[in-house]
């Protein structure tokens, strides 16, 4: 018989699920008995002893569905160690709850910040397999991260419908996709969108670059361009300032993102309007894509196979192609970036699409 | 043997490639000899004329094509009897083209804007023929524009990939959905959505009948809430406004549209976290759905059967689930607009939606 | 205070929960007490006194939800007066269930079928309210019935998949869309997804005029064809059969649908290979589009204004874009069928569409 | 100056174009003068010296267009040896189209049947590069091929389909999803869609264990089960056929496609009703993911440059996360099957899916 905890924390994304329902169903085809403890909006539930009993009925039909069952939120890593505003010891209370209910293990889902927390509390002696969960895929530890492939689909769907439009109108359109650090996902959706450029955190651009790209696709004769900015995109001159720099100018700026200024910037130069569509939110929204319905069942029902062995302090992660465990104080506090000299960035760029460096 | 124009005009949407291949098939299938005339990016093609020569094939396989093979761009009607930059008079050039390729019509693809110059060059003298384009579905004469049903289904769409997050992270969430004067798309959209409140152009809001809205929803059980914010949502105090007073009100906002207003009033008001999304463009791109694509091509033959039979002069429209011929002069210049009284809106709010009002 | 009984009934179809949805929201926000009682696996349920105590939490979630949260099953109107396997009186079992609940009045979901056992209900003195479901389009009194256009979304893809393989290879494509009796849908998804032949309950074929059709289609220039055949379509010569004549060669028939028999002959005349695809059930799965679920919703409140007035015997219908009460013996036991003469099959023929007549 | 024939053969797929378009525009971009002929309909058109002209506008807006603009088709590699009806030798006129253009480099995109012709034209002097295509993902030397993941899209979106009305009436669904020799389509697609029972060639099964896990999931109130069929699932009986034997039996079967059998069989032993669904070459049509769109864009890219070092001989593939180059002689008359004990199979077997074994 084991006792087990489950919550989703962080940003929600697709497949959360999915995995989850991988991990149940692995437990309970295995035959041996368990009791589920959800815990409600992350670690917030787990700090406030707000949970819900399950059971698999629970986990039937939920692997098409998007969002999580168990409902999520943000506990910054940066003061998990301060007390909350009742004055509450956050880690003490969450140690609290896995005690209280006699948990043999806590089944966590996140990404880079929830698997601080994750590892604190490994630290702090409980037993925790983790899973990841990312549009961004900027998880170390990990080839791919569940929720990347159906984020890059929706991403990739904007971008086609905005082909359309700049076509007719013979327009500059610039698509803000989500990476604020790491340019996995505009890379991608750029590439499969056909983007004729794209600006990502890891290759700081130069705005008369990316004018050439614009005035060289006008010159070959095509009527339109297509820019894809990462959230994070910086420009070559602001790379060079301090991050404290660097914040004090974001938080000065003039618009709610860098896509506007880039847009205004090539307005100036080219005289050309600049179109600009941030889809935001919906690219962590809607049903997994089949490849990460497979990916996070895969990953979930490796989670289970731990917990029966008693293996704990895990993250389940992919690499070369196999489904491996990878030990929880190796993965936290690290981000898993995009080499700007990697094949696919050379790839891309012999297709013709501009980094604008 | 007929001598056929063709151009679209204003913002692109769904199924204008789908009715201009109805157009053409339909005259090409009738056995009549046709010589087609595309011009290039609407109106102004004509004024400058722009064109190129379209065979049947440059017809085929475009059906499922979003767009239009032929640009579009917006000519104001505003100032259409001014001189352009070049001192060139607009109306007399369009004519020029008109008669220098001695056509026998004009088929012209548009909304609003665009039938008051199809209009207008109907006075003139030449032929014209034209079909109803418009997401908005605010065209006059008929029941239903193409573009329109795609358009729902793509802000459908929207309000489904926020849904799962809103749900996930118990938030309130705005979506902006097109129109600035009629509130057919949003109300239709978020409908379909299953949003809770919708806030369109013909029914001023209080903020305070939305925060009651949300929450109310909090107090049944509900952990989030999802607004439509048609782009011309308007408050009961600046529906008081003179014109003029509500533009500079505008024109000096904070912010570039009015659903981060309406979040920020909610946002001080409950102290919650409000998000906004702006699909944007993205509402006009991409393939035709299949009902667009079936209504497209039937209005499209009958503009060709209007052509073969030399009737000129109207608009093709669809009224009590008929294609109908509609005067050109009765069409241009109305706006068809959603009564605040309508059927719909009172199933609506027996829905439980709110209108804010 | 109401007590309501739920039902659905036949093959299930896309936005048969949005329309109880649309009931259930109108019926709780008039603040009417009520109590609802869903009867599973459609008659069966009320036959067998199976049912469950649903309330309005039931109903969150599922516009967007295909198939029916009350599940169904088809229980045959040309047996219903006879006893069933246990010697059961079937229509007095339905009315012990209704009287032994003290039900208000039932809400019956269903298509042709549904509507006669509706009818007969009625006529033994209970209170029904119907919605008019089927993929079909075929219900007599109604404009619309929900399902119909999501199906055509469904079997429009399908032709739109084929139409890059058959385009590749340089095939000659059969597509079978749903439609024994009425042509309405495969009529729709044969337009929208650009097939060159449609063939049709309503206009029998000649196999010789489809193979012309072909002919010139390889004439004109174009390697492949793509016809769409409805389940019912049927040879010149056998639709001068009788009914039971027809029913015997059916019978016999050596291909398991008229799709393969119809393959063979063109086959045989033109030496090409024909390919045969069958989508089937997947026409009626999946979630509703945005289309069906705003109108599904529409005709669900009003059926929840009917029942909060207390009008019984009706069906709620759309006619002439309005949401109208149709009496239910007006409704039962007639078919709405497609006018071989209407306006959209000669817009058909105007683009180029054989119906092999 | 490079002249480069370009050809795809054997049944389509989606990414075609995508991988034609990553190829050519990678050579555009290096600045190497290119001509391009482009092969219609596969081999065929080498045969028959049949090719058109190809430029750089050719190439735009294929990105995501399905099928392939060269059009395809199979020509044996069992009878390339043997002359044609007209007593052509296939092998000879190959080389005498390709060496009467002069060409520099042959790209062939294809599969299995496609590489052993590839490999037999690099043995004749011919310069080859190949692109590994297949929705089979069957293909030696390569982790992935492109097709595979959008068809595991579509096959996963008609189980999705089929979900919905399985449970809705109660029933058990067979889906039969290609895949006549390997199971990694089904297999996917079965674990994406969350089919309860998946049989695929690599694991025969035992028509009892089917049975057994129908009446299991009853027995745990599940009310419907959905199998997923490869084409090619074979009984544990018919495993220890030989070849011929199973031919011979397969030649007189009664039913098309192995999934009637089964569902009759399971019939029998069930009483239940089994309905099937053959969503067939739907499963090869339509638009490339965002997955396959990347991946064939890269794998083109690096065709591109192997053509620019002069390095023939090789299939581009994808190994262990990276674009690697393939002796064609290593690839060609190879299969690369799914092992019954891959992990995956192991994974999926803890989700409680039965393979019947």
């Amino acid at each position: 018989m084991k006792r087990i905890g489950l919550l989703t924390s962080g940003g929600d994304c697709q497949a959360l699920n999915a995995a989850m329902r991988g991990v149940v169903k692995s437990l309970v085809n295995s035959g041996e008995q368990i009791e589920l403890y959800g815990f409600l909006d992350g670690y917030r539930g787990l700090i406030y002893g707000e949970y819900r009993m399950l059971d698999i009925s629970d986990f039937s039909g939920i692997l098409t569905r998007g969002g999580t069952i168990l409902g999520t939120s943000r506990v910054p890593f940066k003061t998990i160690r301060e007390p909350d505003e009742d004055g509450r010891d956050k880690v003490e209370s969450m140690k609290h709850s896995y005690y209280k209910l006699r948990l043999d293990c806590l089944v966590i889902l996140g990404g880079n910040g929830t698997h601080k927390t994750a590892n604190l509390l490994r630290e702090e002696g409980l037993n925790i397999v983790t899973l990841p969960k990312t549009i961004d895929n900027d998880l170390w530890g990990t080839d791919m991260t569940f929720g990347f492939q159906s984020a890059v689909d929706i991403a990739t769907q904007t971008i086609d419908y905005i082909h359309t439009t700049a076509d007719s109108h013979g327009r500059v359109f610039i698509v803000e996709i989500m990476g604020h650090k790491v340019g996995f996902l505009p890379l991608n959706a750029g590439m499969a969108g056909g983007a004729d450029i794209i600006l990502i955190p890891e290759i700081p651009y130069d705005i008369d670059k990316i004018v050439d790209a614009i005035e060289l696709r006008k010159k070959r004769g095509a009527k339109f361009t297509i820019i894809v900015v990462a959230e994070g995109a910086i420009s070559k001159q602001d790379a060079k300032l301090s991050k404290k720099e660097y914040k004090e100018k974001v938080a000065k700026a003039k618009y709610p993102s860098v896509s506007y200024e880039i847009a205004e910037k090539i307005q100036k130069k080219t005289g050309k309007e600049v179109r600009v569509t941030v889809p935001g939110h919906i690219q962590r929204g809607g049903a997994p894509d089949s490849y990460d319905r497979v990916f996070a069942s895969r990953l979930g029902s490796e989670a289970g196979k731990l917990i029966l062995k008693g293996e704990y302090g895990f993250m389940v992660g992919y690499k070369n192609r196999e489904i491996v465990k990878v030990p929880l104080d190796e993965v936290a506090g690290k981000l898993k970036s995009l080499d700007p000299n990697a094949a696919i960035i050379k790839e891309a760029k012999m297709l013709g699409i501009s980094f604008g460096d």
